[in-house]
């Protein structure tokens, strides 16, 4: 895959939120994107980037210097963002409904819309892309454009709370392993609920049983991403089942996943699954986007690992850590997950959706 | 059950410890009891209580002064200890076999031994006691003592990382409603290790997400415990099969645990669940032993609960708290219990365990 | 000091935030005063304390069970208030100006505030008081009463960031040490921010070199504290220059300060001044308040002590911990001190100031 | 400067423990260095690197591939050693006299040795070099050579406690604001204890308000770094009394400082003193060293800066980050510094401190 010719324009909803960070950081120096907007809500809007993040800025990299002057722009006026570019990547937080049609609103407008949101997760006709598992299902884009009557569209990307472990698991399924059950306990990173977030009180000596809404979304969102499109619309994937516990923990990022799984009928051997991990490539790494992992599921071999802090950064915090991996007493195999969950479960993951696009001409 | 007429004197070998500091602030005010050995390594020997914890101590609470001058004692010593006192709390760091050796050394000299320690957990003659759950157990003990030729016995309590939720299921078996299956992930804190146990490097925004050995004994011990006597021997309960993913986090006390079960028949409904936990009682209660938790199972019904730091002082740190219950997609029933690792996972359950001796007039 | 023929009764303004909290768990089982009133502002009242502080329940023993039912009512309602209890204590969170004049309203309305907020503590007749230092100011009161036509008053606490040093120091001054400079820099507690404050995301593995205004109050309001009464007025204590540095640390309870002193004349030696601190003793001691601590300061003799989680609740978080004491190279000398920052610093301070009006006959 | 000719080979002493793990990381890619032995004692040699470290690597970032197979060397095989590198870097752990001879018996072997350890801080005629402070004091060198007939040297760096905040006053001395006084409290991070270091059951919740020596170094070492040569030996500088609070913290990486400082004569204004700061550059930046921070002192004009996690990073962990510049009540200024303990404050200080040293020409 060669690069555009120029870059593309882009903009973010959302840009001075904590995902929104994350765009902006990681598309500064992009060598496809080039960001033309920045906007925000009304409240945060009419200012440069640089003030609307004043005391707001939540990462631990310094805010772009190129961005300083650039004003904030209410995510409402929408004619005037699709007049500066031609993706928006979505992080704005708004009541579902109300983000719905705002999204609708910009694809109408011309607009391709990446979303990090979860609004559009489950309609009918809009694809839920982690891209090493369903780059296919991009397919989708004409018929949503030649249903809904827009030049843009409409992508979104699943819960950060299952990207620890799906990719590893689909490499089984694609090697010949299909899978029927899945027990997953999360431990999940403090990022993952935004800022401000958890309270210090509530973490320190601390964790929390309990993340409103992410339990139902680890259960459900494989089936959709796993699935396949008939007569224009998503079919889950049936055969299986998956339950999931989601915990908070005062860990800053990095979502870890404790994951037993059952296999429909044969069972790899622990050397051949670690095999099959370590070997597993697919249409990024094919496509050699620029925020693909060059190797997407790293097995590590100590006994203790992986581990948040250790492992989170692996591949600029866009490849999966995976160790290990025993026999399950009731299922067939126990393996640990790791990814970075606004890295690989959010931003980063949002970038390497829109770089899929322009790489299968579905966008521009 | 009424107090003894005099208070009975106790040892406690590896009184420097972690979990032997704990003893000792369980005992320094007991009704039952009097500390009148403390014992550790012939390094921590023959200098007084408080030398030989300076520096070492790491309750938050400080040692009790009745004890500052009582001279530690070389642990090996059996004669002069067993000339002090009755029983011996046994929670002191040997290898394994020597561990053996010589608790069955204090057994020989006519002492109880009630014991932290895993190293006679799968001796064939020696119970494994959780009171609320197999006090019954305790009935090999004059087959332990004749097939020895011991005046004394040896008594064990299990791992601490069980004792979240085993209580619980118990509770449900009881009522008429068998487990077949049980997944169970823990987040265990740091005391669990001892002291100094974990580096705070290694902690510090992290999880580790492997305990050694202890995910070993988490799929086993129960089986014993929920087990039956047979010809003098223990037979492990069958129809039962767990898996257990086990992780430190940064916690200082208290171990959680999120647990999937399946029954073998039928189900309990969540609401009958909950009616069973709360009216959970057993010997320890009817019994009215000192340290026995009046209720020892509570349903938290807040959908964030329990939580380590809020939940773990339950009645003393003898309870167990449960959450969160609700319909499993894999197996019947899913839920979140806690339980204090240090008291009723480690002393305070070996103190119950001596209660129940005396009470059941096993020792004494 | 004898006891309240009856229990007086009282209310807590602001009872469902964090401070509120600890004033009703302090109060529930008081032996001198009574709840009959818990008020919060207009959005939280009219409903059953147990289900205002639903979800907002932030300390680690559960809320009383004998205040579940009691309605909480909107703190503007002040006749109705005053018709029901004799002492109210102030921990409204409300922007100053509007809060000083509630306070006066109450105060007005015959109701003696204690108050745990800023807003009147440099009102020029109402007096900061630490009943162990200057206990004396509440003379101001009948003059208070007088100046405003009040039959209640106001009294007001100062700020928790200076409670871990400045009895300590006062000790000093009364057995003949007068002081003249104060360095101190403070590693203060999240629970100081309130609920729910610091964001975890920004105290994991970090700390805050800042604390909005706790600088100021830090260096000016000793001053009033140790000054005096001149024609019905509080004048400054001079010769006395303070420099405060101010921390967030990744601390729940337990405010610690670094202290450096000069002395004005002559020095005590460091055995002379562990000797004060040990045998200090003042007026709640003296009257035997139900709260006040039996050794207000204690010497911790090991070097690295004292440490918030292990010594911040001497003395029923009452007490003041120090340690370390030693020569400084550029003033007179070093120490160490710690109090508890919601107990000794917030309500519990609030409740000893309440029990000093009653045993001085300034209030009922 | 140009670099040399070719890499010139280099060894660690002490390559497996903490700050060895930090030398090998920041010589693996080394421009001017190669790495050619790493040592450690004589329990850790005779194996690969790869091995040595296996279940010690506490570092985030994986060891470097380069060096799996180099077999480690027991330290005091010194002629083997000497026949391999040139420049030795001592980070291994001894008994003070010990390490004092091995460092000595390096240089007598024709190595230069660049230390981390303090052994040798106070020795007359050896350096104690901050490259952007005391370059010059590399004088002694040849010196040092003739009295002890090495064709070797040793040169040592400073405690990591001072290093964030010495240079921005050292930037103050030398632009004519000489200072008198220092108070310095600091907030030092675990990673400066070494690995395993510091208990996490005695840093969650806490704060450990005492380092061992700490404060003693960090009053008497300035003074040394400040001092000239005189007749071949160091002479301190006079006029500067310094008085530390030394703290540990729960932050993996960053030394933090308060301080408060009185100058001798003038006093530079506010914004005066954030200018030299900002202009401040010194002998690495001049000769363009490798590891130079191209900007060494950075001022944040946030009011809660700087923050460890957030600033540590400057300048690759070499720069220095101050903050809240403001007037102190007792001396003129205050001040918050920050550091990278173990990249500035030890291993990258140690690696600048050879580069002068080459760029200086008092090695090879």
């Amino acid at each position: 895959m060669s690069a555009p010719d120029k870059k593309i324009p882009v903009g973010i909803l959302g840009a001075t939120g904590m995902v929104g960070q994350q765009y902006v950081t990681l598309l500064a120096n992009h060598p496809w994107f080039e960001i033309t907007a920045v906007a925000a809500s009304f409240r945060s809007s009419g200012i440069p980037y640089s003030k609307a993040i004043e005391n707001r800025w939540c990462l631990d990299t310094p805010p772009p210097a190129t961005l300083k002057d650039l004003v904030v722009q209410d995510a409402t006026h929408i004619t005037e963002i699709a007049s500066r570019c031609k993706i928006v990547f979505s992080a704005i937080e708004l009541e579902k409904e109300e983000l719905k049609k705002l999204e609708e609103n910009y694809a109408h407008a011309g607009m391709h819309v990446v979303s990090n949101a979860s609004a559009h997760r489950w309609t009918h006709d809009v694809p839920m892309i982690i891209p090493e598992i369903n780059a296919s299902h991009l397919q989708i884009i004409p018929e949503q454009q030649k249903n809904r009557g827009w030049k843009g569209s409409i992508t979104v990307k699943p819960n950060c709370s299952i990207q620890s472990y799906l990719a590893p698991l689909y490499a089984l399924i694609r090697a010949g392993y299909p899978i029927s059950k899945i027990f997953v306990t999360t431990l999940q990173a403090l990022s993952g609920a935004g800022y401000p977030g958890v309270a210090s009180l509530d973490m320190i000596d601390n964790v929390i049983p309990y993340i409103n809404g992410e339990e139902e979304k680890t259960e459900k969102e494989p089936l959709k991403i796993l699935g396949t499109i008939q007569d224009g619309k998503f079919v889950l994937h049936t055969g299986l089942e998956i339950s999931a516990h989601c915990n908070r923990v005062a860990v800053r990022d990095g979502h870890l996943a404790c994951v037993s799984i059952g296999f429909q009928e044969k069972i790899p051997s622990i050397e051949e699954t670690i095999n099959i991990w370590q070997q597993f490539r697919s249409v990024p790494q094919e496509l050699n986007l620029p925020s693909a992992p060059f190797m997407p599921i790293i097995y590590s071999k100590e006994e203790n690992r992986p581990q948040p802090r250790k492992d989170r950064m692996y591949e600029r915090g866009m490849g999966i850590t995976v160790g290990r991996v025993r026999a399950c007493t009731l299922l067939d195999l126990k393996f640990v997950g790791l990814s970075h969950n606004t890295l690989r479960g959010a931003a980063g993951g949002g970038v390497l959706n829109a770089e899929l696009m322009i790489a299968k001409h579905y966008a521009i």
